[in-house]
């Protein structure tokens, strides 16, 4: 790494401060369409004037997406990473905020660094603005050493519908030897994470209807079927005496745990006591997974986030309710795919159905699970950047527990993905206060520059 | 029986109502105590105005009963009947009402015949109200047939937790060879029922308690415990896949059903299709009972009145929630005993829990389930006596699928009970517009005065 990036970086931070206040200060909320198209015209500026040669706006059914391309001096003799981001933010509830939320202010944080607090702060302006300040840095200190395309879109804080349609239409140009994204927070002990995948999702809601109106649990129990049983009844099938998934085929594209990925989980600090200590646990669920970790990280779930019928209000009510409702969330591990999950799913429901109660299955949508094999040469060049970055070693977890969207680069481009977070583990996103630790925000500029450095000699 | 006893009710009638009015028009709400004090004294005043020789009232750690004697010629020659009612009603909502609930009001109801609309009207006051209405008319057109002895409530509407009390510490006064009770609805096609039993109930909540906060289903879920999987886990257990109830020795108890039953049973007109078509199910609930009335009448239920946990409104939220609760009815049978079902509960979710959710069962009351043998010499006058009053058959039902306390009278007093209802099918009792047929309440009266001659025939 030639240190005259670094000093670059340091020499550039004011505006590189000020030029992401600039963003900050601009709203963009997907979910109303608040400022969207005026966000756009400023990511657009922003990689013009931070050197991107090639810089455009992909409308969509839904937010648009900006592509840009920074190319190196001999762009054929280098790899192409393409750098994920998104301009959207989450909804404010203004009057939680100690300052307003798209004024961003600098103040001091709970631990006495000063933080930058703001409305996308952390999730997801300061984190692929990053990548622009890095880009420029290695142009002005010397020569990007690799081509660099960035894809920034507009609907990460509504599911990134159209994510999957913008990298299959324009994958000509967005090909590239590996998708990496600054996104989420680092660990709470202080230490960098290297996450290579995420675990996917399928969420579900079952609705019962039993009797058309509530009933005399007297006057008809007995006879007559009771739509939340007929819930239970269905859930309790789902899942054997040890807790494993007995939806048919469940497990059958598991990817299962090699004995590197073994070595990787037991590299990650856990500490399950304090996970305990902490949750007010009595103990860990049961299901496959010899540990909580790889539980975690390596298995799928089958959790209810939600349970409705009948009353639920203080002290008795003698009914039979007319209707239940269970939501029913599952987390997905490679190679899953959740439309075929969803099929069996709803095959397991009509085969354990009493025929009673009317069911109704509806899907709230889904995410393909993505895991980067451990074997990736690109891992190594990551470890090595971020450990030369950081104060402390960086974990290396083969999976993110939660959903990201990853595999759509995995599948329509082919290339690996990597994840390395940038932002402080308080960093309050998606809700009030939201922030960034100013020098989180230097780390990460230094961070990229290292990233794409080392990429250029081992990919 | 006595053509003058039917001639002098008819004569007295119009008086019966003005006085039936006086008592209506007397709030007397358990739950808030309102008019209670006014309305004993209205009691015991209609009482000894109807002919009663002696008439207090009990006070109790609740609302108060009133205890009152009226004795025949020859007391020790005949039998004794205890009427069982209660003067307390539910609480109004006055706004729903055509006319205040506590300004009875004739007017015509919806099938054209005249109605006396107030709060109380059917449940109970015009029902126990016939009992006094009747022994005048029997002494004043000749004499008592039977000892009659009237005890009514204050706290019925509250579940009666003080009537065991009363009846065990005033059982020498109250002893009798019979307990007779109006109250409830007709059958509505017209017929009149004769009920020789309730069922019980056992009602319980199973609180879990998980993690100690709403925790993101992807970061967390594997490892964490949900407790409203706990609670679904337990709930499966508790049935088996035919929908026999698991609970280790849950049906010990249960009285069966004999020759004489399913004779009786086939007796009772049951539409299973109108049934189905009304409700708008598809299907009965499985478990023990070959017909819809037996599991109505003859087995005990676990039923769930409510389910809540976590997210339940539109969409997804992928939570992993903090907390579970369901609430649990049970309806039991002769000979079930509520303590010792509870014991079972208690024991089986002990013995079936994970270990890794906090859980607490809370018993939110019971009732003790009663059955009249089918063999009692009580049965055929009380049929005969409802029969030649009636324009329509009466039914013989072995039980009540709701519960009522009878078991009191059975256990302290060692008398059969049958309860037989005078009130409209759509008395609308504890709703607004609550009525009582002007003529069902004419019936009531020549009913309760057919039964008494009958049973000093029979008893």
């Amino acid at each position: 790494m030639n240190a005259a990036v670094d000093e670059r970086i340091d020499a550039d931070f004011e505006t590189s401060l000020d030029d992401l206040f600039e963003l900050l200060a601009q709203p963009s909320i997907s979910a109303t369409d608040e400022g969207v198209a005026e966000c756009t015209a400023l990511v657009e500026n922003a990689c013009r004037e931070y050197g991107f040669d090639d810089v455009k706006t992909v409308e969509t059914p839904g937010q648009p997406s900006v592509i840009a391309h920074a190319r190196a001096e001999d762009p054929d003799a280098v790899p192409t990473v393409l750098l994920y981001g998104h301009y959207d933010v989450q909804p404010v509830e203004a009057d939680l905020w100690e300052t307003p939320p798209f004024e961003p202010t600098i103040r001091e944080g709970p631990d006495g660094t000063d933080r930058i607090y703001a409305r996308g702060a952390g999730d997801n302006k300061g984190q692929w603005f990053s990548h622009l300040c890095a880009v420029r840095a290695l142009r002005e200190a010397g020569s990007l050493p690799v081509n660099v395309t960035l894809l920034v879109e507009g609907e990460e804080e509504s599911s990134s519908p159209n994510l999957e349609w913008v990298v299959e239409t324009h994958a000509h140009e967005l090909a590239a030897d590996l998708t990496y994204a600054a996104d989420g927070p680092i660990d709470p002990s202080g230490r960098p994470h290297v996450l290579m995948g995420a675990r996917g999702m399928l969420y579900v809601q079952i609705d019962a209807e039993g009797p058309n109106r509530d009933l005399h649990s007297g006057n008809f129990g007995g006879p007559v079927p009771n739509p939340a049983w007929e819930l239970v009844r269905l859930l309790g099938s789902m899942k054997d005496e040890n807790g494993r998934i007995a939806i048919d085929g469940f497990y059958d594209d598991v990817r299962g745990i090699t004995d590197r990925d073994r070595e990787v989980l037991a590299d990650i600090p856990f500490d399950a006591a304090a996970m305990r200590s902490d949750l007010g646990i009595d103990g860990f669920a049961d299901g496959p997974g010899e540990s909580p970790l790889e539980k975690l990280l390596y298995y799928p779930t089958l959790n209810v986030p939600g349970f409705g019928s009948g009353y639920t209000g203080e002290g008795s009510k003698t009914i039979i309710p007319s209707t239940a409702s269970v939501k029913i969330d599952m987390r997905l591990v490679a190679d899953q795919d959740p439309d075929d999950i969803l099929t069996r799913f709803r095959d397991h429901v009509e085969r354990h159905a009493s025929g009673t109660v009317d069911l109704d299955v509806i899907s709230h949508g889904s995410m393909t699970p993505q895991r980067t094999s451990l074997d990736s040469p690109v891992i190594a060049p990551i470890l090595d950047a971020v450990g030369e970055t950081w104060d402390n070693d960086p974990i290396l977890k083969p999976s993110l527990g939660g959903s990201l969207p990853t595999y759509v680069f995995e599948n329509h481009l082919g290339t690996p993905c990597v994840v390395v977070p940038y932002a402080n583990a308080d960093e309050d996103n998606h809700s009030p206060n939201e922030n960034l630790a100013v020098e989180r925000f230097r780390t990460g500029i230094h961070t990229t520059a290292h990233v794409l450095t080392n990429l250029e000699r081992s990919l």
